[in-house]
């Protein structure tokens, strides 16, 4: 081999691999674990909608699909669009989505839209870690924004952002930032002053949103007029440079669709339909058929789910702040709990440990950020509420059973 | 907007729309085109395959899965690949595959994994063209490599590798080479001598090899012992720098499934699996469920298919020679004629005139390569070879009518 080639990219070679996964893999094997550490409902989707693809399979509709979408599914997206941000109008709406092979999909596609190499990229954490692997791919340097933990009022315990820190880290240098809220795994939440805000400032910079708002519909507030959190599409004009990522696999129960898609300014859905050709070309149609059924049902699905989320949050986080030791305050959004454990701080360890011994399933913080180390997150969606207080349980028994209680 | 930023990429910006689908455009609303533009069989996939992916729909597998793929699906995917390259044994294959949002995605993903901004990809043309563009997004320079029209001897009208202008063009500074053999367009192939003189050549210089082998199964010479064409699998030690990208769409008709795989080198899966969940997390489950019975009864699918479609070439073939002004070779693989029409060089605006007014549709060769200018495709891969008769005639009489009788 020529020594002047590397085997593959050192950005790629250097890319961490899941801790949540190497967590999990202390479990392969195991069938007493309580496994709250990926990001899904232990609910399986609803009939209806796998009843839609099962019957798009039957008829045959096997062949390769448009580029942004099935027209059917882009006028339910656009319908659902206009539903939660009123005032433009359908039509306005349907020029503006491209439907994606998954949330992360449409995430890395804004990416490959947007980010040059050597281009610096600010990302909002703790996060989600694709958020932060994806420009790097793209060859971007990404500089990191972290929230910081409130330790005195109400919130003592929640993740807030420092506004001024994030705006004097967006300079005309900045080509993108990156903010995921209701944001995994904090649960904090931006407010439509804060949006306005940010985007203000990054139209003074000519630095472009990307704005992943998959956990849009998970928000128990009750502070907004259509019961979701605030959107950057709330404020922002439709030329603005934003770019909203949205997936079905959250408010819809259907992870396992790899289904999503984008809402973007008009003039970048050419750009964008191109860039699925050359990614994944199209979704199945078999798959496009199940989601047009979900949002034109999803009166059926939605509210049920984020009630019942609600009740799952306000089982657990009280049982979980009663624990000694457990730092932790109520998430406004999304589906996780995030909590601090006093006195371990190697985080990694101690989820592999609470596998192993308590037989909890938990993924460390530090998958999400350097801050984040000392913390976990629990997710909370589960189907039956039991299953928490059950884990809840064996985090009490396991903390006292170790030196010094735990604490 | 600040002045200093564009407002996307300008390689995004750039790259070209599909010619293909310009044309296929022409067809909007008219309901007499027979359609051979799209590098897809009209026959729907096979019930048991279906019958599998709703099974699983029945069965509630909604969640994410493996980033690599199922296991079951891997292991079928191992057993196939040492089916056709026997020798090696199914576990060591097991260790090189990574299942893939289909063969565009795997192809895409090898790009993530390999190229740089900056480095040099040589490319072999005419190809497809989401082979050019995927290097360009990740910011690489790309060369063609043009292959030359043999005008003489029992293959004139063919199209033929150019060995030295290859090997010429590949040098220490070249990151990645790009071929898609059994082609698509031109049904060139590669002989497994030319593949070992390529795979000696760039193990000198360093260079990677993406090969591909979509159309493996799709091959009719008969010359080879498994029947399909020869692979870089059959010349490359495990470590060698070479990944083969491979698909569900054309040897088991499922294209609009979305599903493919890659061999890799043993070192390079856990990279891959990482970049497969920054891309799209991994494939449906369903999806997979589907796969794993087409590998399991491919004995059922792909020998049918395949004599099938080499009826389809043997019928479309000696029709399409016999029309005044067309030159054509028979295409060894794949699924295409592809053949030039004397005099019409200008091939998209002939593609969409033979739309409009002869109710033919053809992807022009334009969409493929420079050098193909002036060529047109014909996908061959039709249920009923009457359609194939009936598109011919269609274009014999359009011919006929043109002044000076086309020619």
């Amino acid at each position: 081999m020529s020594p002047h080639a590397p085997f593959m990219r050192p950005v790629v070679e250097n890319l961490e691999a899941s801790r949540i996964r190497e967590v999990a893999n202390e479990g392969l094997g195991r069938d007493n674990v309580l496994k709250f550490w990926f990001g899904e409902s232990d609910e399986v989707t609803p009939d209806f909608i796998r009843e839609a693809a099962m019957a798009s399979l039957q008829a045959g509709e096997t062949f390769y699909a448009h580029n942004l979408g099935l027209p059917e599914l882009r006028e339910a997206l656009a319908v659902y669009t206009d539903g939660l941000h009123p005032g433009r109008g359908v039509a306005h709406w349907l020029d503006r989505l491209a439907v994606t092979s998954g949330g992360v999909n449409g995430l890395m596609l804004a990416s490959q839209a947007l980010v040059e190499a050597g281009d610096e990229v600010v990302v909002v954490t703790p996060a989600w870690p694709n958020l932060v692997a994806q420009p790097l791919i793209m060859g971007a340097n990404v500089k990191s924004v972290p929230l910081r933990v409130l330790s005195t009022g109400p919130r003592a315990g929640a993740w807030a952002l420092d506004m001024d820190a994030l705006l004097s880290a967006i300079t005309p240098a900045t080509r993108l930032l990156i903010v995921n809220a209701p944001n995994n795994p904090t649960g904090w939440t931006l407010t439509r002053d804060e949006q306005a805000t940010i985007l203000a400032h990054c139209r003074r910079t000519g630095t472009w949103i990307l704005a992943d708002e998959v956990y849009e519909r998970l928000y128990y507030a009750g502070d907004t007029a259509n019961g979701a959190a605030s959107s950057f599409l709330d404020v922002a004009e439709p030329d603005d440079r934003v770019v909203v990522a949205h997936s079905f696999s959250k408010s819809f129960l259907m992870t396992g669709w790899r289904l999503g898609w984008l809402v973007l300014p008009a003039a970048l859905t050419p750009a964008m339909g191109k860039l699925i050709e050359f990614n994944t070309s199209c979704a199945p149609v078999f798959v496009q058929r199940g989601a047009t059924v979900a949002l034109q049902r999803g009166a059926e699905v939605t509210p049920a789910l984020v009630a019942h989320l609600k009740t799952c949050r306000d089982t657990l986080v009280p049982l979980l702040r009663a624990v000694p030791g457990v730092t932790l305050a109520e998430p406004l959004g999304g589906m996780y709990a995030f909590f601090k454990l006093q006195g371990q701080d190697d985080c990694l360890a101690v989820a592999k440990r609470l596998v192993r011994e308590a037989g909890i399933g938990l993924a460390p913080g530090s998958a999400f950020s350097l801050e984040a180390a000392g913390w976990l997150r629990w997710c909370f969606a589960s189907r039956d509420t039991h299953r928490l207080e059950e884990g809840v349980l064996r985090l009490r028994r396991w903390i006292a059973a170790q030196p010094g209680g735990g604490v």
